[in-house]
């Protein structure tokens, strides 16, 4: 199929699938291979936006598409392509559906599309007919804030019963369900559904929010458990075959094996290892996990190598992601060494995940609902008062410094912006400023459209703090951030320097969100510790 | 004259025409009104750049054409047009000489075009024939480093003899030539021919640097000095009126007077006085004007209002601009006020000029041919240390800043880089970090062109001091700028980032070369005096 203009694109994921719904396939094989589900979106209601790299002023403006909070969104179709090259359009109410948030072809049923609405909080999953394309609605859910889903469903059962997962408002559990009936019991929430069998199905579940253990469910709801102790377990199946990657806290290897399992036995069968070949970290994390304050938050708090317990108060750095939709707090050691170096640099490190994140419930994953902003920054604080309470002689208050990037950069700026008395200085990286400047489906799920909610924007944004700022700042952006985009810390410096106030930049040329280039990832290491040092010691 | 395509421009001067000769007009009309030379120029060889401001990703970038050194210049051509529209081509050796430096067009004779080769030692002065466009060479300046002349000439005297300038050897002077012989004394500097009489010429010389005066010179070398005492001194003739502008360094006036002058005559008389509406500044400058060191350099040295000499050895901060043609030390009390604000917090500031500054004769102009880095600094050095023997107990050498804008900035950032022993930190605004990157006419007359003279650019270059930063750096920049475009900044950050050396970055959104925001300009002292105050106290 070609493209019908510049601004149509056919078999990828649109930018907001892929970011922001973990959706990175635009194409869908039959089981039968005779003919494809294939995305169709087009751009051209997009607003235009252009990446530069001023470092470089005789190299061409890249333009994008981006679709900002309360703008439009591409148009996404989806259409049944056969091996000529014909196709079908598969309908749906696109007006009131306009995201396509996955996509499922295997040979126990009828393709299953799951749809969303713009404000996110109804869901339908659509069973196709690959014939005419026409659609029927099989399931659908509603939520108050907005639906969320565990990985890996909606999915046929082989019987041809429909798997889903349901917010369970009574404990307070993500569960799975077979025809809308539980299979799987409160108490247990499930991250994802990993193998469709006909014994039963794979799963990835977590009771203690930092762990992650890997089971089997029969259809019947009989639950085995895989992995054993504490850790971080993630699987794939393959007839009898396990691929079973465990983590644990106290090591740095994330052990590889494939077992051999027979469904009903709890026996599993090492027949290989996978070696891993990852440069061994020149750091051994000395940490430990801990539950901290009233509301029972997870942190993992770090030491100096050399630090003897009690003999020194060190200061402090927190090191959060703290935004929805993802955890830094998880049973596997390999995750904290960077932040071990700096630990080792004399500081006491402190990553701790508040309310907002996966793996504790519907309820306190929906606690930043309206407002991105005060849970977050008030659960930071708890860990940290928390653990000076615990380590007296070890903690000292009167010097904390915060570090972060992306959500973990918008809290590190926020903190010392809304909270010197805590905060004395702050390094934030790739930070959003202002949620109006970040794209659609992230930000209206969790603040809604900006043009009927604008006071969940003004009152998270920290571009009106800025004549408050009192402590040492330094953002960090890359020039080449085409999702957080460097206006961010663009206009928050311009709103600091209009407002007087002393911050430093570190603009990155060539970068984008993340730097995974070695020397500047290293690099932007020595010159956060420099900075934290001056300003904490 | 419609414009022939997109790259052309009609009757404007071209960016390097006004950005580094002062020729900021594109059309002279004839005497009789009847025509017009008209400069066409055309920058489709001229590369292509973009500049942007990413902190509104929403607005499209400006492509711009930018000449750096050693690339293509715009094609430059003038034509004579009349009332008709009908043009034909002025002819000279255009390859030979593609820079335009001047045209006049008087009553006292033929059209006058000033051409310059692009190595800058061959000027060509040329007699347009306004029937056939046809030229005749009529005089041609030659100079081992390059061709300089006085403002206001080539020009005709009203009996049709060429009015020029010329740098005299043996006396070190720029004189007045007229056909070819000298029309002014050897030890007067000449800066700019103001205004051509029948009884003479109007002059503004300098004997002492730091001063301008204003004489009147006629076709027999009688010279009648108008102004007296000490004072920077300009000023326009109409007739038997002048208007004359008159600074002094102990005041922060300056007055606009009319006068009534006969020539011949000493005596002026005043007739009006135009009032200055200007604010009056806040603060009055406590300076000094002196000349230090074996180079007799001169330096204005300002102290705090309330610094009692000889009780406290003061922090000191260097604001030079210290470029080839720009002076700052100058008899002219008002060019003082933002540095007299700066040393009222606190510091003793010093503005020095250099080797390569104006007003000292054709060879100290030219000491930084071939190198803009080491005469520029070591004459900052060497004022420092000569003030701080003449003030030893009001003067703390090892609490040294530097601060400066555009070459001020690239001499400033050059300071801490290379003299970490004598600078202590520095504030850099919109620098040149690589000359490769500032335009052709500038730079390749004080360094050649980078593919002949590539050690020039190399040894004059802050990209590769960038691993030996060991001072408190601040890099402003406008974001905007398309004169020392914001790479500069980003790309030294980037070095210095790569080099894992601490530095901060000031990045200014919608800011171009200047600072004229009243709000910016403020805040940015502000920023400075808070950095400085930081790195020094």
């Amino acid at each position: 199929v070609a493209p019908d203009s510049d601004t149509v694109t056919w078999g990828m994921a649109n930018f907001i699938a892929a970011e922001e719904f973990d959706r990175v396939r635009g194409y869908w094989w039959s089981p039968d291979s005779s003919q494809l589900i294939v995305e169709r979106f087009d751009e051209a209601p997009v607003s235009q936006w252009w990446i530069t790299d001023p470092s470089q002023p005789d190299v061409e403006p890249a333009a994008i598409r981006y679709p900002a909070a309360g703008t439009t969104n591409p148009e996404v179709s989806l259409w049944l392509v056969d091996l000529k090259g014909k196709s079908r359009e598969i309908t749906w109410d696109r007006e009131a559906f306009e995201y396509v948030v996955s996509v499922e072809w295997s040979k126990r049923g009828a393709p299953l599309v799951t749809v969303l609405n713009r404000q996110q909080n109804h869901l339908q999953v659509l069973s196709v007919d690959p014939a005419s394309g026409a659609t029927i609605v099989i399931a659908e859910v509603h939520d108050d804030a907005w639906v969320e889903l565990a990985g890996g469903v909606p999915t046929w059962s082989p019987d041809g019963r429909l798997i889903m997962s349901s917010d369970d408002a009574k404990s307070q559990t993500c569960r799975l369900t077979i025809d809308g009936d539980p299979l799987t019991p409160a108490g247990v929430n499930i991250r994802a559904v990993l193998n469709v069998a006909d014994d039963g199905l794979l799963v990835a579940t977590s009771t203690e929010p930092t762990q992650c253990h890997v089971a089997h469910v029969s259809y019947e709801g009989k639950a085995t458990i895989l992995t054993k102790g504490k850790g971080w377990n993630v699987a794939r199946r393959g007839g009898d075959a396990l691929l079973m990657m465990s983590s644990r806290l106290h090591s740095l290897t994330t052990h590889r094996n494939v077992l051999r399992w027979s469904p009903g036995s709890t026996s599993l069968t090492k027949l290989a290892s996978i070696d891993s070949f990852n440069e061994t970290p020149s750091v051994l994390p000395r940490l430990e996990l801990v539950t901290l304050g009233d509301r029972e938050l997870r942190a993992i708090v770090q030491w100096p190598t050399d630090h003897i317990a009690g003999s020194k108060r060190l200061p402090v750095i927190m090191n959060p992601y703290g935004g929805p939709h993802a955890q830094r707090v998880v049973e596997s050691g390999r995750a904290f060494c960077s932040t071990q170096w700096l630990a080792d640099q004399g500081f006491c490190v402190i990553v701790a995940d508040g309310r907002g994140s996966p793996g504790r419930g519907p309820k306190w994953e929906r606690e930043v609902f309206g407002d991105l902003a005060t849970a977050p920054l008030e659960d930071q604080i708890a860990v940290l008062q928390a653990a000076a309470l615990r380590w007296p002689n070890d903690i000292d208050l009167d010097r904390v410094g915060i570090t972060g990037w992306s959500f973990g950069g918008y809290l590190a700026a926020l903190a010392v912006l809304a909270r010197p008395d805590v905060f004395r200085a702050a390094v934030a990286g790739a930070p959003v400023t202002d949620w109006r400047l970040y794209d659609t489906a992230y930000t209206e799920r969790y603040l809604g459209n900006p043009a009927k909610n604008p006071e969940n924007y003004e009152c998270t944004s920290l571009i009106p703090l800025a004549p408050r700022l009192e402590r040492p700042l330094l953002l960090i952006h890359g020039m080449a951030d085409d999702n957080v985009v460097v206006a961010h810390s663009l206009r928050l410096s311009a709103a600091l320097t209009a407002a007087g106030r002393a911050h430093s930049v570190l603009p990155l040329s060539q970068v984008t969100h993340m730097t995974p280039q070695e020397d500047v990832a290293e690099n932007l290491l020595l010159l956060e510790v420099d900075f934290l040092r001056k300003a904490l010691t």
